[in-house]
């Protein structure tokens, strides 16, 4: 029997060409599984890859009566009912880490891009208003990084990158987190609590049912009116709509965002401002983290179809779905 | 006799408030002095500020007869011919180090910026082609930040800040400048060897006759079709031409450009190019950076009209025009 591994997200095909090297792949193109392959090739599969962010409930798991493990690209496996997979003994791997400094890097350039008002400044430039004097109050400086405090909610593997990224800018850092860790950084154990004191709130935090919508219109209203907000982590850790209100009517000053709501489905109200920096969910996007993450992926499928446990499983002992 | 301060070069009114409570100040609002004002108001002169890349001659010194000090706002002073400012007893003044972190910070943007190409997913995400799932050959992933070398080119405070920034990336760091320094980054003997191992250059040296067009052709060849150039000094360093003909024709990929050869004058041809990111000369221009540079002139002024030497001199000790 051929080691079947479906794709059940929509990849670029390039990016799976050193899968089919190994794998034979059963390609929805993102389509649901079952309009595109009969029953019976689904059967076969014992491995999907997906992407993290994908719904695969127990339902789409029980069209997969051989499947053994569901292997996430990238770090996010919030798709992924885990305990669906539990109870079918199904296996969810992921890529942890391989694309931490990848993300931490459009946080910052996000961020900077956004304080620094570098859209702006850019069409400043080529629109030739620069050449002609033309004042543009979008152009008044602004506070610079040694004068911010950055605010990292979580502090897994990005959170720290961000984190030390920050220090090197000569800002002040802080984080929130479920627990406190042995770093150079003010810890505040709310968001409320950092909040109120940071200027830059970079979301960093896991997507998970207990962040949904965290960042609501009260903690907008504490970052302040002088405040930025960067999202690398999942839309649904913000209240879009909220979000939206705040940097509409100045509660905030600007936001970077790489992840929203509903992906790819940007509010029009979202990309008509232009104190926002807007990214396509490109964090993890460099040839660099594509690498490493394609190398959790073949260490997962090999060790699943050599019956070992996966390398990069998102549960690992101790923890439970 | 009141304590007369020509301002020689434009900048806006609102920035010139704290001088004007301490001083008379003459504005030219750019224009030439000699039509702007009559010359026995000139003759009162004792104080120019200028913007550094302002060029002030010999010939215009020679207008103000009681000159006692030309301040620069800002690091640079490549616009002040300092061998007739001494030739007259004209001393020189600046502001060191006072915008080094905001001008490092705008170097690392522009790097991230042009790098990770947020102007073009900025307008994927804008323009609705991310939503209808278009294909964009811009939209590819590029090298990450830990897999590149920059070469930083000038090692005064403005560099060691682009550097220290660069490391906390996870990127390879070199440089080269005049001499040696005691810093834990490769340093290259010539701008030639720098540029052969570089993807990023980073020109952050000082802006002299030694200088001028010292990045031309074979320097943009050497750094390569991955490699990108960013520089936050002057305009001068680097051929503008040669620059524009390497992004046309993919002997470099991209670059990040807060200065210009004629400033502010951007060529046609540069602001046509999609793998720019575009600056109006606003490294220093941040709220904490001017306040710095504002203590600076007060500090230089003030001890000129106390019959003191300039506490931030261009040339101090040792240091000779």
């Amino acid at each position: 029997m051929a080691d079947k591994v479906l794709i059940y997200s929509r990849f670029p095909k390039t990016m799976m060409t050193r899968f089919a090297e190994a794998f034979e792949l059963l390609d929805t193109a993102g389509k649901p599984a079952h309009e595109v392959f009969p029953a019976e090739e689904l059967a076969g599969v014992r491995a999907v890859l997906t992407a993290g962010g994908t719904p695969l409930g127990g339902a789409e798991m029980d069209r997969f009566p051989k499947l053994g493990a569901i292997v996430c690209y990238g770090t996010g496996y919030d798709g992924v009912d885990l305990k669906a997979a539990a109870a079918r003994n199904i296996a969810v791997g992921h890529s942890p880490g391989a694309n931490a400094a990848s993300v931490a890097d459009i946080a910052m350039t996000l961020m900077l891009a956004a304080t620094r008002r570098i859209l702006v400044a850019d069409q400043y430039v080529r629109s030739g208003d620069w050449a002609a004097s033309r004042q543009s109050p979008m152009m008044r400086p602004q506070a610079g990084m040694p004068s911010r405090r950055i605010g990292v909610y979580g502090m897994g593997e990005i959170g720290r990158k961000i984190a030390a990224r920050c220090a090197a800018f000569e800002s002040e850092v802080g984080y929130f987190s479920r627990s406190r860790h042995d770093l150079p950084y003010q810890y505040f154990p709310t968001l409320e609590a950092m909040a109120d004191w940071c200027s830059v709130l970079m979301v960093a935090v896991r997507a998970s049912a207990e962040t949904n919508h965290v960042v609501n219109a009260d903690i907008l209203k504490r970052v302040g009116a002088d405040g930025f907000i960067v999202n690398i982590s999942r839309g649904s850790v913000i209240d879009e709509a909220a979000l939206v209100a705040a940097l509409t009517d100045g509660t905030i000053a600007g936001a970077g965002l790489d992840v929203y709501a509903r992906e790819p489905h940007v509010p029009d109200a979202l990309t008509a401002l232009p104190n926002v920096v807007l990214s396509p969910h490109i964090g993890g996007h460099t040839l660099d983290s594509h690498v490493a993450m394609q190398n959790c992926v073949l260490a997962n499928l090999t060790a699943l179809f050599d019956g070992k446990p996966l390398p990069h499983d998102v549960r690992p002992e101790g923890k439970t779905a």
